[in-house]
């Protein structure tokens, strides 16, 4: 017997259902925003990846040569993709463009929960601007994404790594040293960034201080903390533009300030905002993005970009932890000969009901009535319609509701009209 | 600058417009037949397709070592990985099976029109049935996904390899010489079958009467032709029936009988047929497919298959070679602030209509009226929503129909209905 490969799924068709219906809703939202779908390769150039990412990243993707030498990796991110494409082929198109995306991903390391090899991305860029309103729009349409797909429980936090960085300045940590913070905040282990401050020779008040600017949801705070650094204060002012702007122009309740933002991306450059699921625990992290320079790098000419991605994954376990009510995979309705004389009968019922939209099978094994109806509630039919003799000599068939087992005798020219 | 491999693609948003237009055509009516969708992974193990094909397939097939040592292969197609999900999770499931997909698909080639190393094959499998009807149904199913997505100018043709064996045995050809005839046949050289009959040392009057039944559409010929081999006789009934229910409960105008279908792979059984759309040359051939067996190589309780599979990129081809009217990508309004101070009322009206489902953009760049009027024609906005204070003293914006130009001045609380 064949097996899947490792750390990779099959979707069933109920999970497909479900699946297809995130889908097309995020789809839908993603529109209303005038943004459009685009899409790129499975695979690209290996060096797109390092480009971006450095070399490190080899040991966490799918990289392989092809026949003719070159070397190949499985796409382990759709942001690349999308200014790859658009350096060689929008750079003309009017701005601002507004792209997004659905696309598959992989990336190798161990399989655990919620962490797969072949994993789905839903996510999008803005290029060629960078008001307030942009970028406002950009993070609400991020939680509108989220929303619309049906969760209830999503928290959106803002940070800005422009500030972050004028916060570095204020204690004086080295740039070189920096790195090293930069996963101990993200995962907010807070004690950890105390005791590494201290390891690299900042003063314990000074640390402390930092922590406490690191935590807070003040903005009057921050500004005071950096407010030797004009970069810092024109991006507090325009954060505190965005975080109203969503408040009464987008109708997002709660954003909440969050220095501590830090994407683990190198190439993120200003504001940064993450939606959470917070019941998902250590998976609970469903988008992430902001504003980022990756278009210089790759040979376009500069012009602001900022996006975000969504993990499709994610996003349906945070639906199903909620519980919601995903619309059910049904047929309208199965169509069970009495005999094979019935045959040809049922197919006409079959097929114009078909013609009509509606999602209709019918028995193929010629095996009877009770098998069918069995099957037919196996595979969740709505409705049986028996086309037997008797009730056909009066142009009529038999409609059995699956759900109440309630029959009717039903006119054959009526019953597109009970379907209704 | 960095390059998109070669042999793949970009799409843009036009593209994906018609893309995801004809996968939603495609999906519906999967869906009215009672066939249901699933997924299986980009990639597979290699010996899945090896098994199936033959070591050969390696030269044809992107295949590579993961870091665990593995050897894993881009799928080429998608029924293996369909028939390893079955018997690996599906089989217990209640027959007949009725399963669908949409999928990439690689193969490493010379790049060529119409032929890319990533394309997209739309597909299904039945399970666990072979009565007329079944087959009957799931040809119809195929040729019904091409016309409902759009095509008028499609060819249905229908062969059988069971009978196409027996024709080989009335000329006693021997089978380990077929195999050097099937690219012949599949490709109708019909003159070069000839010569390499008469090379095997097939008389040459065998020869060109075996020809003439590989070239007739008259049943009752064949019949006669073949009518030592039991098998052949009754799969000719078995055809001759499914022929007939397609024109009679179907509406398949113009099924026709072609015996010297092949399809190229052995893997293929009995009904056997193809759709094609004669004015893509070269490229005609939409959809394949038939009755197989693959479930028992692949470790499964034997069980009736058939299926069949479309390309998807052919398919789109030959809508645009038939001037298909796709739906246009546009806008329902783009909205357009007279200054700075207007942008929270054109916010606050963009929002109303995104909620009502409405495609609205506005203008994020503070650019001006003309600019962004420049803009919204460059991306298909219907309408134009220029909120100025003037009008807004009264509650009211101006409303420009960017086909017609006409301008009317429109109370906000009006606007939505302006757009039903």
């Amino acid at each position: 017997m064949f097996q899947i490969p490792r750390g990779t799924r099959d979707f069933t068709s109920e999970e497909m259902q479900k699946r297809r219906y995130v889908e097309n809703s995020m789809r839908s939202t993603f529109q209303t925003f005038g943004y459009r779908e685009i899409q790129t390769p499975i695979f690209e150039n290996l060096e797109l990846f390092t480009a971006k990412s450095g070399e490190g990243i080899i040991d966490e993707i799918y990289s392989f040569n092809d026949k003719g030498g070159r070397n190949l990796a499985l796409r382990p991110e759709l942001t690349a993709p999308t200014i790859r494409m658009y350096v060689e082929k929008l750079q003309m198109e009017p701005k601002p463009l507004k792209l997004f995306y659905f696309g598959n991903c992989f990336r190798y390391d161990r399989p655990q929960k919620g962490r797969y090899r072949e994993f789905t991305q839903a996510g999008c860029e803005i290029i060629g601007v960078d008001s307030p309103e942009a970028y406002a729009e950009l993070i609400a349409m991020g939680y509108k994404v989220l929303e619309n797909s049906g969760l209830k429980k999503i928290e959106l936090n803002i940070g800005n790594l422009s500030v972050l960085s004028a916060m570095f300045d204020v204690i004086k940590l080295p740039k070189d040293k920096r790195k090293y913070m930069v996963p101990l905040i993200d995962k907010s282990q807070f004690e950890d960034v105390l005791l590494a401050l201290q390891d690299f020779g900042i003063k314990p008040k000074d640390a402390s201080e930092f922590l406490e600017i690191l935590e807070t949801t003040d903005l009057k705070k921050i500004k005071e903390y950096v407010k030797a650094d004009k970069t810092a204060k024109d991006e507090l002012s325009k954060l505190e533009n965005i975080i109203d702007l969503l408040k009464t122009s987008f109708d997002i309740k709660n954003p909440k300030l969050k220095m501590s933002i830090v994407r683990g991306l190198d190439y993120y450059t200003g504001v940064v905002f993450e939606i959470e699921a917070p019941e998902l625990g250590a998976e609970k992290q469903l988008c992430g993005g902001g504003a980022y320079d990756l278009i210089g790098l790759f040979g376009g000419r500069n012009t602001p970009t900022a996006g975000f991605a969504i993990g499709f994954d994610r996003t349906i376990l945070a639906l199903e932890t909620e519980k919601y009510k995903f619309p059910s995979l049904d047929l309208d309705a199965y169509v069970i000969p009495y005999d094979e004389k019935m045959l040809d009968k049922s197919l006409e019922i079959t097929k114009n009901l078909r013609k009509k939209g509606k999602t209709v099978d019918l028995d193929l094994m010629r095996r009877g009535i009770g098998k069918s109806l069995k099957y037919a509630r196996s595979i969740n039919a709505k409705n049986a319609i028996i086309v037997a003799p008797k009730e056909l000599e009066n142009d009529s068939v038999t409609i059995k509701d699956m759900i109440t087992g309630k029959q009717e005798i039903v006119k054959i020219k009526n019953i597109f009209q009970k379907f209704k």
